[in-house]
């Protein structure tokens, strides 16, 4: 349920609206857009709805109340008009502007990430990206540095300047890789692992969430909003593919999901061109269709000598690839920006009108 | 099987090959690209590859013998190294430009057409779509004007001077379509329609193949290799999105399809992003992120009101809406138009390296 | 639009309905289920729904008007409460027995065919199947016998007594398969091929409309619906298995299928094991599977000599395999008999109690 | 790698192989079947696997060398030929029989689950199922009641002496839950999360392992080899249906699953109809298709008053309606059990003939 306050509405007012809400053993979120403050009651639909509604609308100050028939609600751009961006240093994600994330898939040793580091910082990118710890489909295959990745994105980071951002695994690896890195990504398989994402949503570090190989789009939103809901409002959502019949390429990348997510929420986006390709010489045109469509950004994985890379090798551009890509992604980006510029409600408004 | 002739071989040496095919009961197709004349023996495999390769392979003028181990014969690069641009009128798709198609699902009548026709011509199209043949998930729907509409679409020609695109539904049909059509559409639901794609196979008309809902891109490559075996050369590739557990929007549109096709085939591919969205608001998007992927030309529904059509009108631009994304996309087309030049084998062969 | 009539309703008042239908402009359709008369009224949705309704409430003799909210109207139980038994020569589909079409995938040869028709006869067998006209992905691979195996086909059904089933492939052949064939096949590439199944539409022959690979359930209907509005009472479903992300066998058997088809509709349901295995080992656990969710008939790949097949060798049975499952099936099928006795609006209603 | 030992190769000659695996820093499985003893090499293939082949292959007492070219290992047939039989108290899940556990999706109160554990013993389940812990799609969607939950369970086991299963949501609690419960389930969420699959291979209880909604049956196995390569060779899969493109019920249950995992592996496999159909009155049919098909059990939902269920209401039976089913699966059962008898390499070999 919103209560969107009118313009004008005193404190007064907005704690007779708090103090209903609490009597109902509920919690009152707040964001406050422009002129008008958003209450979000939260909790699963039920005999209270109708009820703290009838209440509510009545009160003065109080404008109007919804009935949010969505079951994602902190995410909900009803909840919060505006787009979030989310800031890490002097990067903003989501003000309109294409931040690139780039890197190793696995950070095998220190020459191979600081080697990468420099150059993917040289051709642009905002951001260092690498795994330490890997989750793979076999037992057997190469499972990341662990600790000791971790100390070497940070010693990057150092050099280079360049936040970095790197995966986290379980709930009892959350404080410790907080420790290290930027940003906290929540990889696809584990985008539905309730105590992992309520964990990193203890965190006072932005959360860049994969969405699943089967996770629809609302699924995807609700595990934001296990995030949100814990407390943590800098979610990054991450296209990466879905799993489709096609076999022709690794995932199925799903562009529509760029202005899909831009509508429904105030989240940011960015796109993985590399995983959901798993081939190299896709990547470009993947990455270029995920900018014009909209991405706030991009997570491109780079590798000095691919052939040789224990994980994703075949998937990773070149420096010298990355640097060329690079440039014609910001050129496209440029291109699109005022096409994109009044997403979200806006948008929908202006092209249902 | 294909067998690139010498350089500087003679016709008498191209003879003893073709000699040779014949002798085996198979039929030679022949493409010059380049230098370089490659001759493709078609037919699925058995005990005459092996006796005809050895034999092939000792004949003077003879460069190298492959035996293909991919199903598509025609439609690959190997046989045909140099983009396809199919010719109607004065467009050229596949040469590079961005060919945009435009107009309303169905043909509702002559004013709704004229109307459209104009609308969408003075904002830049270079083809007119509209349908005559009306396929329907239900029997009770709109099933279109028939040769009524064909007939208008004639007409709108006549009046705005675009060639005219529309579908035809089945083998009968064909004859009679194409003497109003300048190009014939296969429906997505009719790719492996082989009756259908034989008979517009011996028409002297391009024709737009639309990729099934469940089509794997190598399925749609074996029905356009039906379409070129049966003679006719002109084949224009659409995707048009596919059916996965997304329940969002309508399909997934596969961008990824892009950079693939001009991969494996030498056909000119084009996106449909208002199949894909089902939804108006989307297809800005989609069409940006076609375009940038490197789609040779884009089919857009146009309705000069959305709100009246009697099929599809939910994914339907107004005139205004199709103008403004009409100027965004030759942008970006422009923006992107180099670094997809050189494509197919190319591409690969530098991304490869 | 459904208008029930009352029991004992009269000649007279039935024709006020049907004149109001016809003032419409609009079909009249009677099925007669037990005690009550229902009229269908088929169209798309529109203002004539709620004028014919309130028109059609008040009448004398009618006991109520449904607006039927699905889309599928003829092949809707509420249309028809009663199952639909199809009946070809002394066989029954769909009236509680399990009914076994089997024999090769295309007719290859006049002994091969003939081989296979006394096998499977001996083994149990109620119907022959086998293919003239092929529908191929490749235009390389075998087409199929044509008029020639149509000829073996009504042999063989002369020396066995088995009716026999057959696909057909295009609007202009089917006059010429239903001089041959007891049963009409639509593949699932055609599921949606509309011309052809109204052509099969106005046939008097029954029809087996195969799912198609990415056919809802609810498409499916309305491909029902398409061969039921054109005068054809008489078709019997077959899932033949759908496509998914699964590569680890041709196609996922949609067992999920039988129960709900036979809650929506009245029309009987096949399982044809060996197109959505792929592989023969798994056939068995499949038409075990498919007959204890209670369809009304399996449709079997048998050949005598697997691994000469030209199509499908690889999911055909041997006769004694076949034996073997016959046997098996049939033990199952007795099994469950009393389970799926009531099934449709009964079955729906008990379980929902 | 597998190296398969002689009959009679004696305890030296084993020992010369083992020290082979250990000096290449690898360590070497063991598992005897029959009377052959077969060792298995773990680790991603690399260089070593051709310079351990060439070192084994000659040693005395060694019958064969394989290098397996399938990811999994230890889940797999080569291993281990002859199949799992996981037992808890009296129950043994493999040997052939069914068995049944039924209970609630979630426990909500003492008297609730005392009361459906009571119903589905005396009705003749086998096990007792209930979720203390539960994965919602919602954070605002009831949790379970945790810890109280799972002392509830361990009570109604005291009572009613049926073990229990129970899932496991991550690495934290599975020492705690593995003190209440007999098998822990690892939910369909969670199959490719690493971290838990570890945890639970580190434990003394079985593993039932659900299969993910975009699992391949290839996934999932090495989601298995994660638990079984931890030490814990007590798994049992789990199919409750794949995401697909069908709407009109929840999954899609792959029924194909069963042959293949009796084919692919030595580990039991059971059929979770509830999770798959989402209705109730789907649940009969598919769990009778299970059964038919092979599966060594089934996980069935039942809830005294399922219209007041706190989850999955829908899709309970009542108690009355599984004594039912209990009745009619068993009899499947019993009808199919000597054509499974033979399964995995033996039917392989038998079919394949």
């Amino acid at each position: 349920m919103f209560v969107v306050m009118a313009v004008g509405a005193t404190e007064e007012q907005l704690n007779a609206v708090r103090g209903a809400v609490l009597e109902e053993g509920l919690t009152p979120h707040e964001n406050r857009g422009g002129a008008r403050l958003v209450v979000a009651v939260l909790g699963e639909g039920g005999a209270w709805v109708e009820r703290l509604a009838d209440r509510l609308s009545v009160l003065p100050g109080v404008e109007s109340v919804t009935k949010s028939s969505r079951p994602f609600k902190l995410t909900s751009r009803e909840f919060h008009p505006d787009d979030t961006v989310v800031r890490v240093g002097d990067i903003a994600i989501g003000d309109g502007s294409l931040t690139i994330a780039a890197g190793p898939c696995a950070i095998e040793s220190r020459d191979q990430l600081f080697e990468t580091a420099e150059a993917v910082r040289a051709a642009g990118a905002n951001l260092l990206r690498g795994g330490a710890f890997k989750p793979r489909t076999s037992p057997y295959s190469f499972q990341g540095l662990g600790l000791q990745g971790l100390r070497f994105l940070a010693e990057a980071r150092e050099r280079t300047g360049l936040p970095v951002v790197t995966e986290v695994m379980e709930p009892g690896q959350v404080e410790h890789v907080a420790e290290y890195a930027d940003i906290l990504q929540i990889g696809a398989r584990n985008m539905q692992n309730y105590s992992l994402l309520m964990a990193v949503g203890r965190i006072g570090r932005p959360v860049l969430l994969k969405r699943g190989l089967a996770g629809t789009i609302e699924e995807w939103l609700m595990a934001a909003e296990y995030v949100m809901s814990s407390g943590n409002p800098n979610v990054i959502l991450c296209e990466r593919g879905i799993r489709t019949f096609e076999t022709a390429y690794r995932n199925t990348l799903d562009v529509t999901s760029v202005p899909l997510i831009h509508q429904m929420t105030h989240l940011p986006i960015v796109i993985d061109p590399s995983h959901a390709a798993g081939k190299r010489w896709l990547v470009p045109s993947l990455a270029l269709a995920g900018t014009a469509a909209g991405a706030d950004g991009l997570l491109i994985e780079v590798h000095p000598r691919p052939a040789e890379a224990l994980s994703d090798g075949d998937q990773s551009l070149t420096p010298a690839q990355f640097a060329d890509l690079a440039v014609a992604v910001r050129g496209v980006a440029e291109q699109v920006r005022a096409i994109h510029a009044t997403r979200g409600p806006a948008m929908t408004a202006g092209s249902r009108a």
